[in-house]
């Protein structure tokens, strides 16, 4: 059976200045949209995968660019409900050397922030459907938006589909008590966990430094699993090892035991969505039944070439991936 | 004594795809601030008037954005209260032969639609003031801003202020029931009512062909003098003359008489913010004692320019209003 | 049944310098993609219309940035053959006042020029489709691709499908002659076809002059009909009446009688497409049954709003069609 | 024996907001350079004449860019002499509908206004050449270019050269005294005059309402024609007959006879250089013997089409201008 | 007393072509103002301090640009006199790899290299003040700005203001010799000297060979001190330490003690006004009485964040410079 | 006698993506011109060498845009054919960390691919003429167009020219066996070979790992010279050192010594053109008789260069390239 992925979550309008000028010195913004699940949909839609994005946006023309924005990467916008209306919009000042990222929203009170749990009939979205995916930010965004979760779960689990979840700890969203508490109920039907060190200490309260001498990663996707009936938890990390350079990451633990990728150093041309495409890259080994340790060379690959691309969206194809995951070959120009 | 001015109301982000592009086609947008009241007062500080503008805004840094933009042309901005989360959006897609100017607003849940009695301290605000203008946009966006004008409106004349009014009538934003039953209360205080023939009909459902063969800016100024205590009312109407021109006229009734501005044909780089300059020439105009004829000419030229200027603001000085207004000298480059 | 629209043609880049620059002052150019029929399709799906686009393309990415500016907007996409190595481009100095427009191709040796017969499967094509759909420009562009084009339409007529051509004669393709008995041929399976004077003296060379004081295009039509089995002829002018206005208008001519549109005075900001967006308003006011009168004022309008939207789509709704062609409304901004 | 063409004056850094904004909104300015004689050459290597340029321009790589603005366009650079500090530089803001075109010198200090007769070795540069054309600007640049001029203009007629000069009266470079004592001594050598009223009222002091019922040009003309020996004088003069709309027209004097173009009307992209534009279709048109009708049909055209073009030079061809001026045929796209 | 700050000097408009562009290949520049003392006063104001400003601008447009750039950013501009015709302009190649830093002035002429002492009533403007700041460059500019800047010095120390000068040596503005005389004269006053080695040698023939194994800066300071009544001398200085990495480090010498800051290593957005940014960071400092350990971290911290930020002002908060001088938290993006 | 070079072979249009975006997200091409003679050509002409340059394009503006291009920086173009009706282009992916270089032909069917041997008069464009450089992309773009290039280093050998020839073999056009049989019969014409590592193994199937601990590069060239009667081999390599940083160096190989440049630690704006601009720095050297180190040194600093100028052209004078392969002198700003 050919595999349909459903990931469910807010897109959003995000707004940068060019050439990472500050929001006080700009008179215009590149425009792009994305959010967690939505790029992780793209992503895997660039992978020719049947990837399919549930969210609500307003009928107004700025909802429907942004699910052109979508369907443009052939992602299936089917069941994207219409209504309210405000869209969800971030404002975003890239990293420049030592200054930080600053990332200001402006999403309260967006379609998708106010949507109910009328507005999804999980039965008709997860039709055929073999995966679902989604992150903890979709959960943070409102109680009724944990319910709305919860039933997706519990629907997508009768239907004998696959759950992952990125835990995707937002503190602007929640408190880590809030985040707690949900979270827990959300594990119950989660079979695949993304997670690293900050979920785990955000939502769970755990200690890395309890690892004693284990890679924190791995002690980390334990302790999680002693939680939760995980079949897999994966992690990608990103370190500063210069002012221009950061070093990536990935692991995949299942089975007892973890699997590391090679590091890729990189220079970043975009910090955004890194996670949402080591997301993709794992749906889309795992659907292809890609060994661990395959499967995480492949994630950690796609994840370092997101970092090339501007905007949310990785928009790279599975071969260029792959080359970048198991070739040796240089990278000169083929010419 | 010197005049100094405060105006009143929501400045919001202005995002318009560039060279008349549709939203479903643009990946960037040109970003400038704007609201009423904001471009009133930048246009009277560029008239070097002692022009103020009280509004919220958050105290991130798009909010300080916000404030420097009207900083930049010399508006006081010493009462302007900072809280609240997000700023008032809005998206516009420029008007383009016969595709009409689309504008959606993402301005629910901004600091100033969120705003309380409590945010404005009129004491302080008016310390020193002469004149306190706003338009029917301000009390139109929430129930607590009705009343808050009202309070303003009081306190102004109690310290023996002018008041001035824009009715500028928004059906997004109320119903004509509820701006009827507001602005009937608030122009009880108004010295100084700009009205055109939309708010008219839409606040308070005048029937301008009831006019009888009379002007019927003239006609609507009339009846409108006999609901409230007017001094003078005064419009400014911009009338397609074919699909590349527009006429512009204005009115101003005062004491009985009617004095009509002469016509412009004019070509139109940006159609937003034309009736906001309009008031400040106005304002312009009273607090420098112009006779009425005088008045009239000086506002309606300075609305004129404003539709040769990108953005809300009218960035023109005293001089370029006069020269077109009363100079028969020819448009020639001087050089 | 619902209609399936089905339309054949090549796509090509389109590159022309920002802001009106001659190609010999710019430094970076405008990229769209566009090419007659693939317009069309854009316009029908922005219409909810499911329209389905067929051509040839090479699998490199500029060849997936094609399919994906169709996509964007809904277009079927399933029945583009990937393949050749080259895509059409073509460059564009836009009119500017006395200076004409400059169209430069470099199209041969494209995928879709070099494409042959076995490339397209029209079995599986028209597998559910209810209307073919192509223009004069495709059997143009190669003796093969004549031959194909005739293929398409004897499988499309076995099928009971309506067929509908728009001749648009093209000189720097083929000479009279040659178009003269390729479109001899083709036209015997034309149910509707869009045809304007040009293309009636181009490719029949026809003699408006002989229309005898009859409106000339109805004249045009009525001679069309005389030779082929045409069930419709539908026509569309724009005549210069400034050197900053264009008049638009339309006709449809059907079992006998001519039905005129209203005229629209137009100022224009993008002067390619307008047929394509034409052909798209009748074909949905054909499926949607408007009768004659309604369909030439609705064809007209989506034309006519063709020339407000930047790049060879058509981006606009039904609403704003219907807005356009029957509402008495002003164009003022909703606000 | 082929024409050789020398020009010889200031060219500047034009630098002026995009999209018409103003100064004090704009944070980029787009940048050409240009200037009266400069712009006149690069026409007349647009039509394939053997036109060079003389100027003073800094060693340094702004200097060298100016000069590499003119080598594109095949303009002769061999006599352009390298020094000084400064290249003089004129803000454009551009005339919107009501808003006047609006220009700001920068030219004081640089080094052409420094320049002194030593830079300049008229033997050399005259060598070959048969034709010196300069305007009014650059005598008035300082005494010594005055002075430089003279001597340039005896230097030309002793070589046997024709010598035109467009008048090009500028207010705020001289007094009407000083430019009417200078361009006296400098119009004894002159051959061609261009001349419009402006100039005539402004340098001379005619009185245009002493033509006594006469066309004004032919009037100015004429009396020009008493004061100098001029063997012709040319004019262009351009109306504005709506806010969108110029009409353009032109004619020749000579002897004893007024031509006048046919009239086009115009919407304007960028109306510096329309002059400069008219002396290259007027040098084109003498050197090629055109009589006297064509000429100023042919110049007229020329510069019509510079109208249509951003920047200062006038990037047509002699085909572009021959198909303005005589063709009948339609601008309609040709593809 | 609430502190007042005031700095003179020249502020200049630059043009920098796009994206690291040559001269030669760029149609379009870049614009913001900037100037030594300008930047300074903008620094300040970012933080929050009353800081004015004090130059002399012409009257005209691009002069009221300059001031609304300072204006934006809250720098008092009450005191700048507007006149004389030009603007001081300089022209920017960003360095990129080898390719170094090109600097061309077009500064020669303008209002303020031409201003008179006249021009600058130094009792008015430095009432109230209590801090005065310029740099070597002002006084550079023209004899009579050296005297302007000693008469000011007296002035402010009359008032018992506290004078800081950045002595920055401009080779292209003066001789060593001539600098030497004049900064001897002007440094009788300054309590507060920014010196770094280049300024020392170029300035004052310092030799840091001399310093026998002492730390250079602190030498040098040390030596300053010998020969003028400074309280303190301040140093930055910046190393290149790979063809993308440079590092930042500051010295405050005072009451015989060095005391140093911790290094940044930066990829460097903008390389201009870092210099400037580090003055505001220690008057900032000073004036919030920070001991000196914590000053020379605050002000290398200010330093250093200029470099992200483009343009000639340091356009940061409080908050972030202390972020980044005192916190150890990570620099990931919070969200 | 001065020195007079002749570069041939096809110039191409460039179209990349502004901001390291990929195909599939922009809309907008950076365009500008190059091709490896060209590019050759163009650097020799910033030295002020007289340079020239010969290719075929077509008539149209595009074809002059790109004669404009090599004009604007002085190239003699006197022998350029106008003919054909397409113009190559090539379309670049800027290489940005992991995802590499991306470049897309679509120059089958260009005016220069067939071109025939007809369209090139050796003896006029080699009249006084002392250097002919082409690389192997011009003989492997036809097989006419390899006769062609050997009948012109037939005609040049005549004359007594000296004929160097940078082997750049491209995959793309043609297979090693073709590459090899033809560069054979050319290279025995070829007086100064440029070579490196990829040519030698893509043309004559070299082995580097024969080099028996000797220099790769010297090996190689030592082998050439067994082969073909160079009289110099040249030759400069590009490392990847880290993420952010390539490493560049060269080597003379000649009369039996291998002479080695100082290698450059560079960031890259721009990776094409770098083998054209050391081969302009080789022929600089070569006629102005640097001895081999400092011709190794000049080519290698000119190629380093080139790394840090956008585009296809190396932008830089004499001056620049020597102070960087000769001065110690800092690359700080000099103001």
């Amino acid at each position: 059976m050919k595999d349909k992925i459903v990931t469910f979550g807010e897109i959003m309008l995000r707004l940068s200045p060019e050439n990472n000028a500050r929001f006080t010195q700009c008179n215009a913004f590149e425009a792009v949209y994305g959010g967690g699940e939505a790029n992780t949909a793209v992503s895997l839609a660039n992978f020719d995968v049947d990837a399919n994005y549930v969210t609500k946006l307003p009928k107004h023309i700025i909802g429907q660019a942004a699910i052109n924005s979508l369907r443009q990467y052939g992602v299936g916008v089917d069941h994207i409900v219409r209504g309210g209306d405000q869209i969800g919009i971030y404002f975003l000042e890239k990293k420049t050397s030592q200054r930080p990222t600053n990332v200001i929203y402006n999403r309260a009170g967006s379609a998708f922030a106010l949507a109910t749990a009328d507005d999804f009939n999980w039965d008709e979205i997860f039709d055929g459907a073999t995966w679902f995916h989604f992150s903890g930010i979709t959960p943070a965004i409102s109680d009724e938006m944990t319910n709305i979760c919860i039933t997706a779960c519990q629907k997508a689990k009768e239907k004998g589909m696959t759950v992952s979840c990125d835990l995707n700890y937002r503190s602007k969203l929640w408190s880590s008590e809030k985040a707690c508490e949900a979270m827990s109920r959300i594990c119950q039907y989660v079979d695949v966990c993304i997670a690293n060190e900050d979920d785990a200490i955000g939502i769970f309260s755990m200690n890395p430094a309890d690892a004693n001498g284990e890679e924190k990663n791995a002690y980390i996707a334990k302790e999680l699993m002693k939680k939760f009936p995980f079949k897999m938890v994966a992690s990608v990390w990103r370190t500063e090892t210069s002012i221009t350079t950061f070093k990536l990451q990935s692991m995949i633990y299942t089975e007892g035991k973890a699997y590391y990728s090679k590091e890729f150093f990189m220079h970043i041309l975009d910090y955004i969505g890194a996670g949402d495409a080591y997301c993709a890259g794992l749906i889309y080994s795992l659907i292809n039944n890609f060994d661990p340790q395959k499967a995480v060379e492949f994630s950690n690959a796609a994840s370092c070439l997101k970092h090339t691309v501007s905007g949310d969206y990785n928009l790279v194809t599975v071969d260029e991936v792959m080359k970048l995951a198991f070739s040796d070959a240089g990278n000169e120009v083929q010419r």
